[in-house]
């Protein structure tokens, strides 16, 4: 099992030639995308959407990701060995927020080309690297054959929430495709002893408390609530919350107890 | 074999989670998206597309649809077992097209939580409830063990089209991405000794007869035809009917015989 | 393992159901999505795409093209044999590139019926003649047994790169979803003895010189450089080459040699 989180988009032939590479290398593979349609060399928009869905796959699956505004330059292609998967792509950060909840065995900088495919562009380590590399992982072969262990791998430079002075200051990670806001603030925050008097406060607006799911509030109406990942998400029943309030990513949230 | 009918877009982690869900389940099960660019939160939308797509696919699949307003409150999660499918996802009229095409054997309730993901979110039940449940269906699961008998489903509520003074009145059903527009009137109504003199109006536009394919059309011509499913389908030669039309979704279609 | 490129789009009921029909002729079929994101009825756009993506999937592949705004009319139905591959779809040109790199064994006019659906619509051959052929091939099928042998295929009109001048004349084939330009002028043209002193000229802008991959260039810089698949590209360093330009398909690129 192999999955995968681009930007190729889905019009040209990006995606189709790196399945190719990937049967190629092991015909029986299942392939699962997860999206190609990561914002085009936005790096912390595929680390956000890959940390959300990859926990829910099966212990042994090597996800590839790959958005790569560096490649064919000094970024290192890696591989890196955690308790339950195998991740796959350029060591620019990309794993930063998975890599945040899983344990790290063993990560490694890919150099043996014997793995690659037979002739290795300079512009595409997506048919050419990872996935012939991808390919042979899904086969069985152990991660430590692929190169040299790397002592530290590349993170994003993302601030964490903070509390100070009794709020917690987070922000908005991503919205999803009905404009709802997923921040980044662990929902376990606002215990449901404060819940009562916790708001959430974003864009000027504030909103109370934090409901249970969407139809807890009347049609058109802002709501705070556990997002399906455990996050502080903000959303409208039936609509938009990322069209009603203007926001997107990077948007400052702050969690109040009033 | 499970299909997959959702309104999650392509953007987000959401179809990555399901997935992964999925193959949790069953690791061995084969994935088939009919689509996740269904308008988001329109069931009708979702009732429509899968019932085109779903005949197409082989006895014992099982078909999941997930455009879920309602999540986490008050409508129900339900599995339907036909002659030639199951179908999985809630039960608020997303699958009243397609029944209407399929024998019911028997509909269930989804009440039994071990078949459920370990831990349930309020929001995110195609991950939780839907994808475990169509993954051990996949497997053979019995559906009557998943719960309590269901003795009415959910259906939306879609006026069919109607005779009226020798008229049939019925309406657009959906634009395709072509711009062809499908109607929910039976090309049977048109039999070939009445096709000459029948007309079918559209936004005050005339088209006469039914014809038999595109470019039985001058280019840039509306036509109205069969649709690959047997529904009157209004076209233009090379273009969008859509776009010339100024027509969508639930547009009055009328088939007079003059 | 069957391959499929069309302009169906994503939202309507056409993918799902030719996955349905695949499956139904397979039901072990191992399906990859080049894309069905091809512009409507756009041959030469299909033909470009599927060339660059198909070599990359391991021999024996069924490749499946459907873009066909002449189905149910007079162009044929065909597969095409080649040394690695079967290609199946309507005879309108769109495997002209492809096949100029592969050496073609066997082409058939897909007459026989018994290996179609049920029933064949006048318009939508994908699901019913080319996915059941298609999965049938899968199986092993022998071509031959299709139809009658085809003497000609159809081909585009489509100009080839010219040297005039000692100058090298091409076009645009695509722009990616980066916005990078991808021409037909082959990279090979600008062999490293002179590549010092060729220009790429594009919309009146000239480039220097062919570099080796993206970040040899300033952020937002203009630079040549060879595609993935060889052939010279048009990008700009973490942006759109194709936005900053305003060039699209078909635009003229010259090569010269100062």
């Amino acid at each position: 099992m192999v999955t995968l989180t681009t930007d190729f988009g889905l019009k040209g032939p990006y995606v189709g030639a790196m399945k190719g590479a990937l049967f190629s290398a092991n015909p029986s593979v299942n392939i699962a995308d997860i999206t190609h349609s990561i914002e085009p060399q936005n790096v912390l928009n595929a680390a956000v959407i890959l940390a959300e869905a990859c926990p829910h796959f099966p212990a042994g699956t090597v996800h590839v990701a790959v958005v790569d505004p560096g490649v064919g330059g000094k970024r290192r292609p890696i591989a890196i060995e955690t308790e339950n998967y195998v991740f796959v792509g350029p060591d620019n950060g990309i794993f930063t927020l998975t890599l945040g909840r899983e344990k790290i065995k063993r990560a490694v900088h890919l150099t043996e080309r014997k793995y690659f495919a037979g002739k290795v562009s300079s512009t595409f380590h997506g048919r050419d690297v990872f996935a012939p590399v991808a390919g042979r992982l899904s086969l069985g072969l152990d991660p430590a054959l692929l190169g040299k262990e790397v002592k530290r791998i590349a993170e994003l430079d993302m601030p964490k929430p903070r509390r100070e002075r009794g709020e917690i200051i987070g922000r908005v990670l991503y919205a999803d495709s009905f404009g709802n806001l997923i921040t980044d603030i662990p929902a376990s925050c606002i215990k449901p002893s404060v819940a009562a008097r916790a708001v959430v406060c974003v864009k000027g607006t504030v909103i109370a408390g934090l409901s249970r799911t969407y139809s807890d509030a009347k049609p058109g109406a802002l709501i705070a609530l556990s997002s399906s990942s455990g996050f502080v998400e903000i959303a409208v029943n039936g609509s938009s919350a990322k069209a009603k309030l203007g926001a997107g990513p990077c948007e400052p949230v702050v969690v109040r107890f009033g």
